[in-house]
């Protein structure tokens, strides 16, 4: 029997409840009942959304569980989304279980989904912003983490308040990209590992250096920080300079904004996606045959779609 | 003063003609003559195309360059594509000279092209594949090379007849993703930075045993080189390996059926990228005003278009 879909049956049915639905988001959602629930949340915010990027290994899991930890502690509900890379060939997600929990199950003041980012064409999970909204509405915090070097890293940016870039000491590659333009992209740079002393201590240094090369978006000046999730040291910074920069979006204004502009990317992306899976069931059979071109087949597709 | 567009002429003038013919394929590709050469281009292969992919700072340039100077000594031209990550807000490439040449300019018989995997929906840089077909009818090797875990990593295979994965030595991450599904992509694993002693050999042991969990693909035993391109040492044996795998893909009659698949592919991915586009272009104005949720404009968005 299914639950009636509304803002409040999910907040009364605590976390069994908006697992269903959000299972019920992904197989219909198309559906009105899933339409009005996701525009009820949609105008009803309450959650700041904290994004957290950064390559492998990195200790992303480690620091998401520390957060978890302190925002609990400061009696905050906490929702997290861990988009995990996808295997095309299997097709399945590769690092089910990535985020070991430290938390009590029971809590219902701690939600964990995991999504297989397993739709290329929407970069993200193309669930992920729906389930971003529903969880927006429900807690006071929504945790995002992606995993990746590129595109995902750029991804989080439409979906989350406040992005955050993990840099690992003594990887050269992070700072490579920082310097290179992903210097853009993150509002709080968290360099993991501090436990490696000098190495953290210079790699901070390099970070800072290279942040310097980029503009300061709209006067928010980047804070580096440096984190050993392991020891649970800096984790507390971290909550700090996220709540600083959740302040200096309301309070500047750019919140609201902000927000609607990674709607209307998303609408556009989904837009795209929509009529894209249609153009390929119209084009019927696209398979090649002999010295077949596809160059050519394209080239035809094309014409006989847009003169019927 | 336009070139003719054909392999005949690009044959004869050079890498200039060359690289014109790719800009006017990057700006033109809808045109006659652009489809007509790159017909003719994928009717007729000349080259073995090998991908190599990896996270950035493993070691990716030096290693190509490695394989430059390798395939040169024997005799063989060479082209390679060097895919850049991009910065989504610059929408420019990251690293633009990220392949430092050690190879003689006036030397015809190498090709370097970067390009910006800037378009998010075709995964590899949608023109990636019409280079590759070019430079597959006029050199004898081409060489692909991405960033990236996640996504980029298994684009390659799109587009590569041999996958090589470099990983490097204590970064738990590579051994992770291989672990978790990555295991299925690379048809050669090269484990960089071999003058790491004890650590890459132990890193090689570990990537074995990965691979042991996942099925060898058709008979094909997936080599784990240790290599060190700042040594040159181990390149030899990656070429070695290469030449295996493209004589494996020969004799076992693979070829032409995985090119033909990779073909297929692209065609309905680009129907998909075109008609997408096309898609966002009837829909018209997709911003959102006031309370306007983005779930119900996709909905009515959808309605409207499918009932014209």
């Amino acid at each position: 029997m299914p639950d009636v879909l509304t803002l409040a049956t999910l907040r009364s049915e605590g976390k069994g409840a908006l697992a269903r639905a959000l299972t019920r988001i992904e197989k219909a959602p198309d559906d009105t009942d899933v339409i009005d629930v996701l525009s009820e949340a949609y105008r009803a915010p309450q959650a700041h959304v904290a994004g957290m990027t950064g390559p492998p290994g990195v200790g992303k899991s480690t620091l998401i569980n520390g957060l978890i930890k302190g925002w609990r502690a400061r009696g905050k509900t906490v929702a997290c989304i861990a988009v995990d890379p996808s295997s095309r060939r299997s097709g399945g997600a590769l690092l089910g279980d990535r985020i070991r929990l430290a938390t009590d199950p029971e809590d219902q003041g701690v939600f964990i989904r995991s999504m297989a980012a397993r739709d290329r064409l929407g970069g993200l999970a193309s669930m992920t912003v729906q389930a971003m909204v529903l969880m927006r509405a429900l807690f006071d915090v929504v945790l995002i983490e992606t995993v990746g070097v590129g595109q995902s890293e750029t991804d989080v940016i439409g979906v989350a308040d406040t992005v955050i870039l993990c840099v690992q000491p003594g990887s050269g590659d992070s700072l490579q990209f920082m310097k290179a333009g992903i210097a853009e992209i993150p509002h709080i740079v968290a360099v993991t590992k501090a436990d490696m002393g000098a190495t953290a201590e210079r790699a901070r240094a390099d970070v800072v250096g290279a942040m310097g090369l980029s503009e300061v978006a709209g006067g928010w000046q980047v804070p580096v920080l440096l984190l050993s999730a392991l020891q649970q040291h800096g984790v507390d910074d971290l909550i700090v300079a996220i709540e600083a920069h959740a302040d200096y979006l309301k309070d500047g204004g750019h919140l609201v904004g902000a927000r609607r502009g990674q709607a209307a990317q998303w609408l556009i992306e989904s837009v795209r996606e929509r009529f894209g899976r249609e153009g390929v069931r119209r084009a019927g059979y696209l398979g090649l045959e002999g010295e077949d071109s596809p160059f050519r087949r394209l080239s035809e597709v094309s014409r006989r779609l847009s003169s019927p």
